[in-house]
């Protein structure tokens, strides 16, 4: 089975050395060159271009940073129309729902079969071949590439047949952290108008009813007032709480927190935060409240 | 050591018997009768009055429903006259900021030491004195009730010296609870726009960056639509998110989310679900979707 | 017709004075004596308490600040004790449904009719007697005090027959008019960040489908960053915001709009400008956009 | 001076019929061909295409329903290919700020000058060359146009040299009639929810502070439940604010007003009320209140 890899940034590169290391046979291309030629070092073989990647290919795997970074490589630069009929494309980017609708049509008019797999975990979560991953799209596809699935996560969860319902899922998580993160900051907010310690109220919130992964790193975070350097910028917060607004005004289906929660990013934009990690949300809170 | 105990309902009971179990002198009123003869029949002295109960009490502990029935019992009914100066109040009920601020003025004026304790856990939690307690008061105060503290909680957190710091605190972790019931309910609508199961997504969400408590508790009753028996009711939740932002304006902090919470919640109570289980709110956000 | 006038405020002071200029026998009472004895120079009596002024009336007529005035002068002071039997008791200022569902209670209980009138219009409009007057109350009542009610205003809406109906309304009026002030310091702040002139906006905006009294009024203020002294002060619009938002929860109508206009206002408090006039409801936006 | 003139739609068609009647030599173009041929009636040119339109045109009008109509007519069907270096562009259109930008530096680099000025004014006013028009773009390009505009509406605001500018503002006064419309709408909600006469508040709103073109027309609408015909579509409300709120991001500027607006739309859209008249959006107001 000959798998194209396109996009090896923090996430893609050790998701693509995984498959180099289970043996097998990589073509990869990247934006920049640098990561292509470590992951050669591995074993991989080098493409020049997105569509040298895709040409003899089995399985693309694409795991760019957004919407305008798939269109470009995908569309633009030909890695669809390079694709043989019959391959499959594992799309494992969080992109929109929109898009994801847009893809699923254009590869069917190839007879390519699109399969969307984005995934949760953060890059030393990828290293170790332990994410977690939201796949969606015809079965006989999924059940095909479950084997390079199995090397680079700890389970796959299979969503439905329509490639954007994983998107859809992926976007209804990351609201979901968005939401974690925002009523941490307003709750830190309101028992720092009351003089308490920022410090203590995590510890006990993370230490009871909130003793899970997302509100005790980002909740660390909050506690030490440290947002550098960004696990997850602030911007990219912002940028997947759009796309979680866009995706429910397209099923008509509003979501008053993510709302307010995009407002409470974009006032950290404002600020000149975006480059920071998403943790600091909290400054926005502070600030509406005057404590910054 | 004598202590008067004021509440005896679903969390009081418990409480109060672990105090008795625990060798404890209760003297403990109710404004049902039953409860206290349950109690009685523990070893306790029952008391006609919150003032009879307060009498001779070193130590008074309250757990009453809201702020008026806590207003009714210490201040319309005598409890806080009838306690000798140099008595110890601990209030452990759910209260607005602004009536601990007062209460604590009254204290001050009557020489006795209040503290304020309010709890995290529900009554299973409660029977097996595993309550996890926030506790603010003078410090010697504090340390004088410890013991008892004790005996009703597995960890007892001291949030600061000013009683309305540990309601701020309470209330603080409500509303992150209610905005973890909110983003889990608009995200199940989001997915449900694109036609995944309610379920499925549930326990994706609570199995990997969500697994905490109060994701897997209410999330489990919105998978399965299951709103009664309330375990906290919806109206009760709305109560407490209108003490969170009041608290928020008191001290000039805006809660966004909140507000957003808060909206949902009276949708709820308009479509008569205010005596369902807090998870309810899911049917509000799928409402607004069409989707009910 | 003996007439009993609570509250010589900005507003109670020129519809007291119309009265007294009208024929009226006015006896009125004031927290602070010197609109007392002002008002008797025109040729009204004085009263040294809310009951001296209630003894005898007719009619009693209230203008006080708020709930807490209100409270205080009509049953601590004991005015609505001091109150005949058969005697109206019409409350013209904006106090929350709340109380003016309680007040009629009371009211009832004493034999006492109770008109809740509350106003639109500022100072020149009350000196001119050229109020809006919401009313609410018995019909009977009603057509008893319209002679009254012609001297202070030139028009009387009828609403209702129960008095908290007119509160109500006067509390959509007044969410109104915040909602328009909030819109526009968020148009503004829009245009701003495209570098548009801000004087220039406002003028189209108020020319063209917004030439309506309220957007010229605030918007000439914004325009100007002119916002002291204050017609309306903003610590105020958060008040009435507020109350609007409690009517709502009571009444089960959840505000969306009021809740974020709620959290803007309480913004410009937290940054010290409660005291500053409505319009500088538009620094909150302009400083969440980073332009102030 | 020779015009091309895109997009005969219910607006476009009375302003292109104006510029015939005051003697300009006009060619026109639409997707569907029966406007060009009524408007070839009154003596304009008709073109197969929107690239013969333009092809020797001085001055270049479109008035396309949005952007996606925009970019095909002038990018895809190339009109903006087949204009003459030195032309004008003057797009009146209701399109947004990103599209804006995007399209002044294409005609830049094309040699074309571009103006921006989308207008204000229903379809009667239109037809009395009466509308409001909201200008940007370099100063000589719209002197230029200035007596086309002068036939068109009765006055030309001018905003700045940018023309996005002039977009920003019509989203930004599209945002404040939402924003008029839904805090019209849950003012009523209020009301209704102590039992007040829908259309008696209308009627006080709109002859008090409220005496604006916007809410009589608006308030009539929800005061009689009549939706149909729509005047302008709840469906076309949602796209603007959701342009306002795109805008917004785009420029750092947070809408928290036009945030709770769009759910509320979307509310309406997913409950089937995309195709009534904005006006409608008092029904999602009044379900989230129980009383629909």
């Amino acid at each position: 089975m000959k798998i194209a890899f396109l996009g090896l940034g923090t996430m893609g590169f050790p998701m693509a050395a995984n498959l180099v290391r289970a043996g097998y046979a990589v073509r990869a291309w990247n934006r920049s060159p640098a990561p292509v030629e470590r992951l050669a070092a591995l074993g991989a073989q080098a493409a020049a271009t997105p569509a040298e990647a895709a040409a003899d290919a089995d399985v693309l795997i694409s795991m760019l940073a957004d919407d305008d970074a798939t269109e470009t490589s995908l569309l633009d630069a030909g890695a669809l129309a390079a694709l043989r009929p019959g391959a499959i494309h594992v799309n494992m980017a969080t992109i929109s729902v929109a898009l994801a609708l847009r893809l699923a049509g254009l590869h069917q008019a190839r007879g390519v079969a699109y399969v969307a797999a984005p995934v949760l975990g953060r890059v030393n979560v990828a290293e170790a071949g332990q994410l977690n991953i939201l796949a969606a799209g015809e079965e006989q596809a999924l059940a095909a590439v479950q084997p390079l699935l199995d090397v680079l996560g700890q389970k796959t969860w299979r969503l439905g047949r329509q490639p954007e319902q994983a998107n859809a899922a992926k976007l209804a998580m990351n609201f979901m952290i968005a939401s974690a993160i925002g009523a941490m900051s307003e709750a830190v907010a309101l028992v720092q108008g009351y003089g308490l310690d920022k410090a203590g109220f995590i510890e006990l919130a993370t230490s009871t009813a909130f003793a899970a992964p997302v509100y005790k790193g980002y909740g660390q975070a909050i506690a030490d007032d440290r947002f550098e350097p960004a696990g997850f910028k602030l911007a990219l917060g912002l940028k997947d709480v759009r796309l979680a607004l866009e995706a429910g005004e397209q099923a008509h289906v509003p979501l008053s927190l993510a709302s307010a929660l995009r407002d409470l990013h974009i006032d950290g934009l404002a600020h000149g935060e975006g480059h920071l990690d998403w943790a600091a949300l909290s400054r926005a809170s502070a600030r509406r409240a005057g404590q910054a």
